[in-house]
């Protein structure tokens, strides 16, 4: 079922698919073709519940979703709550961050109808898949993946759950037979678990799985308002850091307006000297969907501070209907219950399969 | 729905029943009470299908989870096939060892209409909540856990599945709100694990899960009779090690006859001096259902190699019933299977709203 309203996302769209030209998007996976799973392939991605996204996870991961949600003919996204839990959660704050975030990627424009948007814990075959493909991994195989050598050391040694994150990844990646995945560098070591266990049940049961491949995409890096040598993220906890993409205009032009440059008064673009203004004309491209030259030429004749200015026009404008959208949905969650409802089906539909042939030739039955 | 025909395991049960005075079962655990499981308590154990039995497991084990389906009100039964995949399993052989282990419980007494009898991976649940508890421990916690450490040796660093064994054993458990498991001494330590994930989760989510106890037995511990200083053991491959409970009456006197003894041939029970003579004592007391005492006395006059045909007589006259019942559920897979799906129907009858419980807690709905 589509929305009811979507008017006020349309021109958004548009201008996502115009400006990821379908190319950036292309690689070899997309040859990979499994006989069950769809020609042009299938996709799966995962985002953790977080709440509202900020605008490094707009930038660096939602926008290119919407893209390869329109160039794929099989596409699944999920709100990945097993994995959130690999570090402590509050259950209430969960609950909520979940709808938020179903809100939130509706609201940029993942539209259920095309892609199978599902709440990952409502599938019980990811845990069942993982389980068995934990029998096929050997211990020293996770102990240097990101995940466990991050998170494990912030927290004096981390749970079971989180050493075995990077094999949940792969059985929500393989039970779908995925074969394409788009990933950011950190997860690339992820991924190569998933085709390693991918070819380990191959070689073990016989062929099933494709393996599934990189989908490689440019995406920005947005980096702290207050640390522009970071990451903008989540956990950072500097109340000016991050720009929450329901943000209102008169925040995101206080926390652009305190966000760090640097002495010289011109605007240039040079990530590696001028970490902080080079941030800036990042974010002013990307929400103006414009090109960094073009940017930094829409600049002449601005100091830092006026520039500030134009750069929050461009995340207002860009963000308004966004946040507008959010605001609705969130008014409205058995709406948004009921979207991830039908994407908790559609996911089973295909998961069921091949869990059943996957138990099979364990030997289960 | 019970077996067409059993009336020849009739006498073996009393006998059983007889022979296990309730006494020596009852412990602490029993007081345990959880209003949501029945008065009286609830059991759970499991064991991995290794296919037919041998006379160390049927003394050690299952001839005490018959007395103990007779004494308590909830019981089930798990053939755990989740945990046997935590080392390399020939499918075919693990799909024709559920249906022996399964025929093998049925013809020593189980009785489905009592105990709930069913296959571990044919209800999802059990990999679901082990995730979650899995998230509850930490990684330091499994280390030192007799299955990791005894196993992982052997195999050179195994399988994350076998580093997390201990967890689904809780999972198992915990699932069922039990109160009282079964345990040998080498599992008093993964039961303690159990007890800490109940007590973790209901101090982070409020109270769900009992404590589950102990339930002791004064089981028996059978040698093998090739080397009466270990345990008879499936793995062992000495073919004149083991007795199979299928064994026929000629393959269980040339086993008895070659079983090692000593120099002595007087029959005295000494366990610490005489290993091999006081195993075949034990045998011998326990197939006959009579002391040691009397098994001893029965022995004077006799030498060792004259008392080897007594223990066989008591050996075949005990298992005689049980091989040919076996043999006639084998011919029978359907019925087999049908007995099975009909436990996991009536298992995932109570797990599922433990785990909906669950998962309401953690915050996932």
């Amino acid at each position: 079922m589509a929305l009811p309203v979507r008017t006020n996302m349309r021109h958004v769209l548009v201008f996502i698919q115009k400006f990821n030209s379908p190319k950036r998007l292309l690689c070899a996976g997309a040859r990979l073709e499994n006989k069950e799973t769809p020609r042009g392939g299938r996709v799966f991605s995962g985002i953790q519940p977080t709440g509202v996204p900020h605008l490094g996870n707009y930038l660096g991961a939602l926008e290119n979703w919407v893209t390869v949600q329109n160039q794929y003919p099989s596409v699944l996204y999920s709100i990945v709550d097993l994995h959130s839990i690999t570090q402590p959660q509050d259950p209430e704050q969960l609950r909520s961050n979940i709808l938020d975030m179903a809100a939130s990627l509706l609201a940029c424009g993942i539209d259920p109808e095309r892609a199978i948007l599902f709440q990952q814990s409502q599938v019980s075959e990811h845990t069942e898949l993982s389980w068995i493909l934990g029998c096929l991994t050997s211990m020293p195989r996770l102990r240097h993946l990101p995940q466990w050598k991050m998170k494990s050391k912030l927290k004096n040694e981390g749970s079971v759950g989180l050493y075995m994150y990077p094999i949940l990844q792969a059985a929500d990646i393989l039970l779908y037979k995925s074969t394409l995945v788009p990933v950011g560098e950190d997860q690339v070591q992820h991924l190569e678990l998933a085709q390693d266990l991918a070819r380990i049940f191959n070689n073990r049961y016989g062929d099933l799985f494709p393996e599934p491949r990189a989908l490689l995409s440019s995406t920005r890096k947005v980096k702290s308002l207050r640390d522009p040598s970071a990451k903008m993220s989540k956990s950072d906890t500097r109340a000016m850091a991050t720009i929450a993409i329901t943000d209102s205009p008169d925040d995101i032009a206080l926390k652009i307006r305190r966000a760090i440059t640097d002495f010289t008064s011109e605007v240039t673009f040079d990530p590696e000297m001028r970490l902080g203004v080079s941030n800036l004309v990042t974010i002013h491209a990307a929400m103006a969907m414009i090109s960094v030259e073009e940017a930094v030429s829409q600049s002449r004749g601005l100091d830092t501070g006026a520039y500030k200015k134009l750069v929050t026009e461009a995340v207002v404008q860009r963000l308004t209907p966004i946040r507008e959208e959010i605001e609705r949905l969130r008014s409205d969650p058995v709406h948004l219950e009921g979207v991830l409802a039908r994407g908790t089906l559609r996911a089973r539909e295909l998961a069921a399969p091949v869990l059943r042939e996957v138990r099979q030739r364990v030997g289960f039955c």
